[in-house]
């Protein structure tokens, strides 16, 4: 009936080949003289989404999660998993060939430095290691007494025989009334950052980040529009781009070279050698690699590790972006009304399984007709599966949903127009009390954040605890940021700013974040209400003395009145809810079928009871 | 009548000696060879309070304020001070020979980058200058093409003729019973955290940490009780305590002697480049000197730069230090009950000058007969000094306090039992609507501070912006953090912890913060509400799956009802502020005269009206 086009549920994991390809790999560290090697789950551009070529991990141990790292040494290996995959990690790797550690309480440093041999040599990889990992590592094996080492080529790639070879899909240009502002403009504001910062010139080593300045869009990578590629923007002169010819028509690369000398990536690195001399070229700590800091350091330049200049562009929206971003939510919320809908008809039989349902999502917004890709693997937890916050349902966890249980779905789109990201917890039949309680804790989270108010300058930091603060009242909260940015047909998580304790960075109108508060009881189920929101200038009050900043929320689809306990509102809370519910419902009544529409008016009703 | 004995009123800045004393300085670098100096207000502890022997900023530039920096270059000079200094220092310096700069804005690093000239030599003083502060400066250098030098000797000592002589206060050991735990356990446990870190030795560079780590006090600086002095305290072995033996009487140096080898500070670099060779040294970032760094370096030891192992051991107090605060606050609430009582006396006639109203403050204290000092100079600012932050009355500034006015007094004691720190704002005749709203205001965040529950491990980032949301809402805010930690019969400004949002260390059960929101017109007024707050295990609620923290308020004195808009408060804010007046009213009464508690059963009466 329904089908996903764009996620698949198998278990991708195969425990049964790490232990020949780990001895493969020893032997091959033997004939390099090295002792051992750490394999990240990275590229060269520290991307989210890999490319099958640059899935290292998964093929020499097995493990199928999205982050982790593998250290080999001559008589021993460990995977080094977060939390959310300490159990899969078990299933998916040969315990005997892995020990599993936990990547936060015990990082790869801490196990390198007492389980290196004193004059050992360890090898890293400089192209996919960032200059802060080559720090740790370089502690690391001070305190063993061995000799961290750089590899001119990576080890695994020599045993790795039917290693796919790189994407290679069309780039196209972003059509300016999405993109809303030239290129030139664009790389006339990062000029001006230059300026400000004294810096001759900045690597684009974020794909995206090239993707914004250059308003070009790919499928190098599952999920997210960029293409692969490299820029050098220098404060004067003409910048380089650094992309496979093979994924430009002539069309797209003549529109380029006006922008940009457009050369292969195989050039990049002595293009950055040629014009680091003597010049101080700012490196993205987030994604810039050791490589690149050689590279420049090499050639007499000096670098400046610090922020991408495009991040904070990039992160405020401009108006076209904004406009998109609203049709991208009109559509995906009337796609996911329609899906909620069908859910309330379809779940109370009992049937339904957890791909069944994501599955029939991805079809009802396939359905717009504008559906470019989902933003991320769509994570659909039914009862206990939903207490596990970064879930993908496979053929072999798949469950039903099930009366009296919860089941929560986080999905998002890729729109020409537009990123979105929403989560939406449900109720299966008739919810427990507590399950009641905790859903509105929550929920008087989520509307603490989108009421809240606060001075230009103000941090994510300084507000991610609004969420929190009904939940710590009861003993309870979240392990998990409350937000993330969100691009513009680009990455569903994108810097500098968030919503979470390590949210630096200074919020400003045009930012778009997720509003994302949730709770989880392991084994029984699990709550997250999502909407996106949109940073605008708030009106002042009389006698305001700070311009002020507020959230308008992006995302249109109804949150499960059935799981709110009214008398835990406040009337301002209440307000808030039954506001929201009025403009969803205005918003998506006029977008959706019969049968939906009567369903959205249900669902949308008011809780205040006017006396 | 009132007679002020802890502290002073006279303007002390002097901008006539700057000329001479400048052109001194430069004839003193020529015959070094050097090409400019800076200048810090710090001494080789970086304390808050320096003594008189170390005040060669003020000496040189005639600047009186608690925080700057001068440069002085072979043709120029400069002072940097921040936004609370600015002014005075424009009367306090010459204009002709120092330019005033933000020490924010422009810092000095900036200001040396642009006129430091290339192949220019320039000073520092590495005993007075933090390992951080030299890479700045280091920094700064590089980018000028200038050489960074460290003197030997401080050039300002040798054209300070008169320069004072070091202080040589007794150093008196602290009673158990205040303390709460003897020295040896205090090792014992610092030596734990060593073991920890892995680290061989942590040098105790903060007089504080060495007046906690051995219970003792001293009097060498104004307003902390603390003996200049250093430690060494290694993993094994025999701790070394640095301290003029002129401090010691036989019975406290046998007593110390027990805990340590007693020696001379000029001892101290000598034992510290013998316990560095081969050995990992913790340095504390906060307060160690890079001439520290040098001599573990130059033994071929490593530093471990990071936080004192002491600061988070003292931070959180144990039940006797806790049982000493509580009676310190009883006392020192009742001292300002009386001064409050006696202000509404006698402030309506507008006769009371902010200087009369400090002295009589800190008359009530010393009445109790057990006031050792007070904790830091009286904040008292009526009408527009109150907008000041850290506003100090001299005999020139001071104002008489008028009706219509509010008055902020800002002051704190020490006690042998525990140190206070409290802030009232009082309405002299009747205040404006707006002076009551925006008191309302910052009353609504103090209380949602005293109110807040959080789970162990929250930082004091995370819920700084609880106090702020009220005002923000009306777009105004304060420019300082929200609390600071207390210490005990110690520092009145501790780390690690703090409300703010660079408040990154875990708040635990047992630590001391102040509560201080704030709102301030400058040219018409100044608001701050502050009390001391415990941090305490909080009641689990049913099903809470997190342990919790919340505050108990230390602090007992009437916050002014004549302020308080009630109908700007909640339900649950009237409560809280009912709740705590019955408090006061409860402990205090039994320990004031019967005036006073008349005036305080009045002072105290609830604002909820009980239908």
């Amino acid at each position: 009936m329904f089908e996903a086009k764009f996620q698949t549920f198998d278990a991708k994991a195969d425990p049964a080949k790490g232990r020949e390809r780990v001895a493969a790999l020893r032997a091959e560290l033997a004939k390099r003289k090295l002792d051992g090697f750490i394999v990240p789950r990275a590229d060269e551009h520290q991307n989210e989404y890999v490319p099958a070529c640059e899935e290292r991990l998964g093929w020499l141990t097995g493990f199928a999660g999205s982050a982790g790292v593998a250290v080999v040494l001559a008589d021993k290996a460990a995977l080094f998993v977060d939390g959310r995959y300490t159990i899969a990690a078990r299933e998916e790797v040969d315990p005997a060939v892995f020990a599993i550690e936990h990547l936060v309480e015990h990082p790869p440093e801490e196990w390198l430095a007492k389980n290196l041999k004193p004059g050992a040599a360890f090898g890293y990889d400089p192209a996919r290691t960032t200059i802060g990992g080559v720090d740790k590592l370089k502690k690391a094996c001070a305190k063993a007494g061995a000799a961290l080492r750089a590899a001119d080529s990576n080890p695994v790639d020599a045993i790795w025989a039917d290693r796919p070879p790189p994407p290679l899909t069309p780039v196209a240009l972003r059509d300016l009334r999405y993109a809303g502002e030239a290129s030139e403009q664009k790389l006339a504001r990062i000029r001006e950052a230059l300026q400000k910062d004294q810096i001759d010139a900045a690597v684009l080593s974020d794909p995206a980040s090239v993707a914004w300045t250059f308003n070009i869009r790919g499928h190098d990578v599952a999920h997210t529009p960029l293409p692969l590629s490299w820029a050098i923007v220098p404060r004067e002169g003409r910048p380089s781009l650094f992309v496979d010819g093979g994924k430009l028509t002539n069309a797209v690369r003549d529109a380029l070279a006006k922008l940009a000398a457009v050369e292969e990536p195989a050039q990049f690195t002595a293009a950055l050698k040629k014009i680091a001399s003597g010049r101080t070229i700012r490196l993205d700590q987030a994604t810039a690699s050791q490589m690149l800091a050689d590279a420049v350091e090499q050639s007499g330049g000096v670098v400046s590790k610090g922020a991408d200049p495009v991040a904070r562009l990039k992160a405020i929206k401009n108006a076209a972006e904004i406009a998109g971003m609203c049709e991208a939510h009109k559509r995906d919320g009337a796609a996911l009304t329609r899906f909620l809908a069908w859910l309330d008809r379809e779940a109370p039989g009992g049937k339904l399984t957890e791909i069944e349902t994501v599955a029939a999502l991805e079809t009802f917004r396939r359905d717009t007709g504008k559906l470019k890709d989902i933003s991320f693997p769509t994570i659909a937890g039914a009862g206990p599966d939903g207490a596990i916050v970064h879930y993908r349902v496979t053929e072999k966890s798949n469950r039903r949903l099930s009366p009296g249980e919860l089941f929560l779905i986080d999905s998002g789109a890729q729109y020409e127009d537009g990123t979105t990201d929403v989560t939406r917890t449900v109720a299966i039949g008739d919810p427990s009390h507590e399950m009641r309680e905790r859903f509105t804790l929550v929920l008087k989270g989520h509307i603490a954040i989108a009421r809240a108010v606060f001075p230009e300058g103000t941090a994510g930091a300084q507000i991610d605890a609004f969420a929190r603060a009904p939940l710590w009242a009861a003993g309870l909260d979240y392990d998990h940021g409350t937000g993330h940015g969100v691009g513009s047909y680009l990455s569903v998580h994108e810097g500098p700013a968030r919503l979470s304790k390590l949210g630096t960075a200074a919020l400003a109108a045009g930012m778009v974040l997720s509003n994302e508060p949730g709770y989880y009881k392991a084994g029984a189920y699990g709550i997250r209400t999502e909407n996106l929101l949109l940073i605008v200038a708030a009106p002042p009050p009389t006698g305001a003395e700070k311009k002020l900043l507020a959230f308008e929320t992006l995302t249109l689809a109804p949150i499960d009145r059935r799981l709110v306990l009214p008398s835990m509102l406040s009337l301002e809370e209440l307000g808030w809810l039954d506001r929201y519910h009025a403009r969803v419902r205005e918003e998506i009544a006029p977008l959706v079928d019969a049968k939906t529409r009567e369903w959205l008016v249900a669902a949308t009703a008011p809780l205040m009871q006017i006396a």
